[in-house]
């Protein structure tokens, strides 16, 4: 049972992360539960308690809105990202809610590779017919510095 | 069954990794098929659909023979790699066809350490007996860089 | 029972890491059975066989005392880890004899980020009640070099 909810959280994770590192941004709102919260925040600003996040979007359409807006940027050209996903610790509350560390490596168009982002996400999943999704995802990364160009989805 | 089928290929990846990053060379061929399909590559070559890879071998012989080539040029003495390898998606044709996220940090002997390559390995993975081998193993490295220095398997 | 142990350590890993990197540090001693083996070494070191380590305790109370040591040097408060640790390749002997690939990403204060430390983890662990438990956990760091501020465990 325990391991089922292990196993489950960690195919979803894998399955998130080649949605975006494939650069299939369209599927990844798809991963939210209608009414979620997506919120891209740093470690500091956590601890201070603060509560709005570099990126925030409270439901699944605003998260379309996000990709639109991306893709007409084009921003997303420039650079492709590359997330490892570590092992979840899981925590059974109503739902799955989970910390989870990730590293993602990020690679320009001339072939310049870094350490982009480093950080857990702060997560909690719930059934969905068959499928898991995020009610809440929050991206708590480690450094307050944060690129201009932080545009793809993390 | 189908959570067996990512056990067993995290399994796999794990002693793949370990085998290399252990510097067992000679054991990396037994990792494939007799006859087998091993290329590095890159997103951007693959994109164009560029057949050829930057490394390139057909079957476990060759696979052998570079393991050879590796061993008289001496090479490899100068770096270690360490693979992270992440969660694999999984779709069932042929056998396990997976799309696995990695890593590899490289050590120079002089104690340097950089973020070496970023990628996915494409893989198509059958049964040999009881164990799993790879019928494909096709690495795309997100960075079209490389480094004259790519030898040790990856 | 095979998947079972792979599953367990995966767990078990994933809270040592979630402990560590949330600085949660007085609850690390407890992965550790009251007689046991923590160590940091490098490769090298480890091949030409010295066992002395940089660090090194062969007990839960040195463990705890370090810890100790550390809150009042205060180092710990300039830096963050976020461990990424990889999937295990298991031996059954007696307990679980396994080797973990890992790496280590540091963000310092002013929020500089850089790859720390690559290694693998050289354990034997035991079950101890319901829990399991590191009776040794060796870090082997692919790097010699290391940093003066090497303070946080990994």
């Amino acid at each position: 049972m325990s391991d089922d909810a292990l196993l489950r959280l960690m195919r979803l994770n894998a399955h998130y992360a080649a949605v975006i590192d494939a650069d299939r941004l369209e599927e990844w709102p798809d991963f939210f539960t209608e009414q979620c919260l997506y919120k891209i925040t740093s470690a500091e600003n956590r601890r201070r308690g603060y509560e709005a996040g570099i990126v925030y979007a409270d439901s699944r359409a605003m998260l379309a809105d996000r990709v639109l807006a991306l893709r007409q940027a084009n921003i997303y050209e420039r650079q492709a990202y590359r997330h490892i996903i570590g092992l979840p610790v899981l925590e059974h509350r109503e739902g799955i809610v989970a910390q989870t560390p990730f590293t993602v490596v990020r690679t320009m168009r001339d072939g310049r590779m870094d350490l982009f982002v480093a950080g857990v996400y702060a997560d909690r999943v719930v059934a969905d017919g068959d499928a898991l999704k995020f009610a809440e995802r929050v991206v708590v990364c480690d450094s307050s510095r944060f690129d201009t160009l932080l545009a793809i989805p993390l």
